[in-house]
């Protein structure tokens, strides 16, 4: 048994059950709510820090009713890795990344949907769809797999060839579409009924922010149950960095923080998909729909998210700001930072460093703070994008180069 | 410091210095001996099982001096994940794959290379380098942009695009050979004066093999000190194989095991590419190099190991066996292991799926029998491979599609 009370709307607080499959409620997303008070009397936050190094650790605070029975792959709590150099390129002393990367699938897309299949699981569904540009549909279709479930995923024609590959892959029925993600999103509306699809795009269904919550539970206990002065998040549909805000929302009413003092959450956006920052600019709860999204880092390439005013709100409410990269100094920063600290840094987190770069040469951002940066995915995954920017010299067998002169200076 | 003793020939038995950088002796490895009464004297095995899940956890049986200084990216032990489905199909009830995708850079060359790149830093070298055709150069990338070291990468031209983008991204300078992996070592040997390299080819250096070993302990580690009954490598370089055998008599002579049975060693090769099969056939402690090696496998593409004699004994001593695998075999069991277990699966290691099918149907493997299979990579990392195998439907939007006839039937 878990500790959910219900499902409550985000936009009007109207109360949902949680025992049946939901979507969204007036279009907005519903958020489960916990028996707090009886999660504070079952469980200290030190008892957790004694169970296995997994995100499932924060069981209580999650929302599976029989954990014996949760389809998952033995996924570790990731890394939170104190970049120096980095940091001394910055400014900063006190730069962490926390590397999502080591989850299964390679991307943080992994903790959401474990969430979202192993509820769906227990609900009684059986065939679940997703759109997706990106990562998620590796992560749904594996699983999936792992759950027993058929998968389905309707991706765009120019998505990523590793994100095509891997939710086949990992047994997913796929399908190209000519067109953008809702595009896809229609088709998945339109299918629903005759294929027995459960539509587990993120926001739709309750769950997926629910194992995105669990980064920020992890980033709580890592600094010994404090927050970070800075969060910098790469947003696409943002359903992170709402899952980190709620969650440091319920480790206060918990009182298991030292600290309660909030973190300025800085949502980042590609220059050339930037619906959160025009909003925020403009002083506006809801964002526009984007027009003509284009950005080389897919998983910003978000034109219109459902959860626009829960990212603005949090933003608003941290006394964070929603800034703007372009694609030049964004991949100019993945570079730069994967070659001095070995991380393989995703395009999408190299608009957060584009921004932290920004904002510590405007002076937002001091020496001392800490500042932590989240890494969505495996860089690997990027091969398009990343090879583009390669022009390796090549040499033959036999060759007698000039070795000095064949590199770049050192 | 550590509980080094010294280095040993794995070839004459003669003993080296620890102390300064080392490379082959007579053309063959040298193998770092601890002193094991020391160890067992300093630590208990429940006591390493309390420290954080780590590969470095086991450091007493690792050659680093300074732990508190030792370059990392906070690596997680990787699961052993119990995979029932595919157990199933192949009529075994406990089928264990040890998922090395977790690791940075998404393979288990992180494990190795990061003992070569902290050794070579306490050994005061600054610049490493190494051929590759596959995933060591990402790993010598990220450990070497880690420990503040120049690293220098040569590739054939066929190397896959993930691999090489990985090692520039990572800081590497990399040079692309119209050749194959031994003319690309043959190129390293020919610059290292001029260039000051230190070559960290496998096996040609001490410690990629003890960083490999880790598979090994926490192999043993998580099957409550014991081994299983049959261990399926896809064996390259074989330094993963090497290590964990290495690793199981160390624990044995500390011990440790609360059962000394070993495992059958099954050295898993393409049939591209099967040195190690084909030795083992005619009864030779060496390998001939295999001419013309092809198999779409890129990490089973090593025509000659320096290692090939150690492969060869420990196979020989567990009573396993060296096997081949078709590509078409081996790709057919990727797809049908990831889809199955939501693993992301490599080609690798569907070489050791489709040995493990024949096993079984041969009754050489029983149905209560322990199996473990190494999954060495994140399938992610294997597009061209892969992508070739995919033919999506693809849709228009507006489309009515008749979508039951439009998938696989499920």
């Amino acid at each position: 048994m878990s500790f959910v009370l219900g499902l409550e709307s985000s936009i009007d607080g109207s109360q949902h059950p949680h025992d049946r499959p939901q979507g969204l409620h007036a279009g907005r997303p519903l958020l489960v709510r916990y028996d707090l008070e009886a999660v504070g009397a079952a469980v200290t936050r030190d008892e957790l820090t004694q169970r296995e190094s997994s995100p499932w650790r924060y069981r209580e605070l999650l929302p599976i009713e029989d954990w014996e029975a949760m389809p998952h792959l033995e996924e570790s709590m990731t890394p939170l890795v104190h970049c120096r150099r980095l940091g001394e390129e910055l400014g900063l002393k006190r730069l962490l990344i926390k590397d999502e990367s080591r989850l299964p699938t390679g991307s943080f897309k992994a903790r959401g949907l474990a969430m979202a299949v192993a509820r769906a699981k227990e609900l009684g569904l059986t065939r679940l769809a997703l759109p997706t540009a990106g990562n998620a549909g590796g992560a749904l279709a594996a699983y999936c797999a792992r759950a027993g479930l058929e998968s389905f995923v309707l991706m765009p024609i120019d998505t990523p060839a590793v994100n095509r590959d891997e939710a086949r892959l990992l047994g997913a029925q796929c399908v190209l579409v000519d067109g953008l993600i809702d595009d896809c999103g229609a088709l998945v509306a339109a299918g629903a009924e005759s294929m027995g699809w459960f539509d587990c795009s993120t926001l739709k269904e309750p769950y997926r922010i629910e194992g995105k919550k669990t980064m920020g539970l992890e980033l709580a206990e890592q600094l010994g149950w404090t927050l970070p002065d800075h969060f910098l998040y790469p947003t696409g549909g943002g359903t992170g960095l709402i899952g980190c805000w709620k969650a440091f929302d319920e480790l206060e009413t918990l009182g298991w923080l030292d600290d309660t003092s909030r973190p300025k959450m800085v949502a980042c956006q590609a220059a050339g998909c930037a619906p959160i920052p025009t909003a925020f600019e403009a002083d506006e709860r809801h964002a526009e729909r984007f027009e003509n999204a284009a950005t080389v880092a897919s998983g910003l390439r978000v034109p219109k998210a459902v959860g626009d005013f829960l990212i603005l709100d949090a933003v608003r409410a941290s006394g964070g700001s929603a800034r703007t990269a372009t694609d030049e100094r964004l991949l100019e920063w993945t570079w730069r930072a994967s070659a001095l600290e070995g991380l393989s840094i995703c395009p999408e987190t190299g608009c957060c460093l584009a921004v932290l770069d920004d904002l510590c040469r405007q002076g937002a951002i001091g020496a001392d703070d800490t500042v932590v940066v989240i890494n969505t995915g495996a860089a690997q995954k990027y091969a398009e994008v990343l090879g583009a920017e390669l022009n390796l010299p090549l040499l033959h067998p036999g060759d007698e180069p000039n070795w000095p002169q064949l590199f770049d200076p050192c």
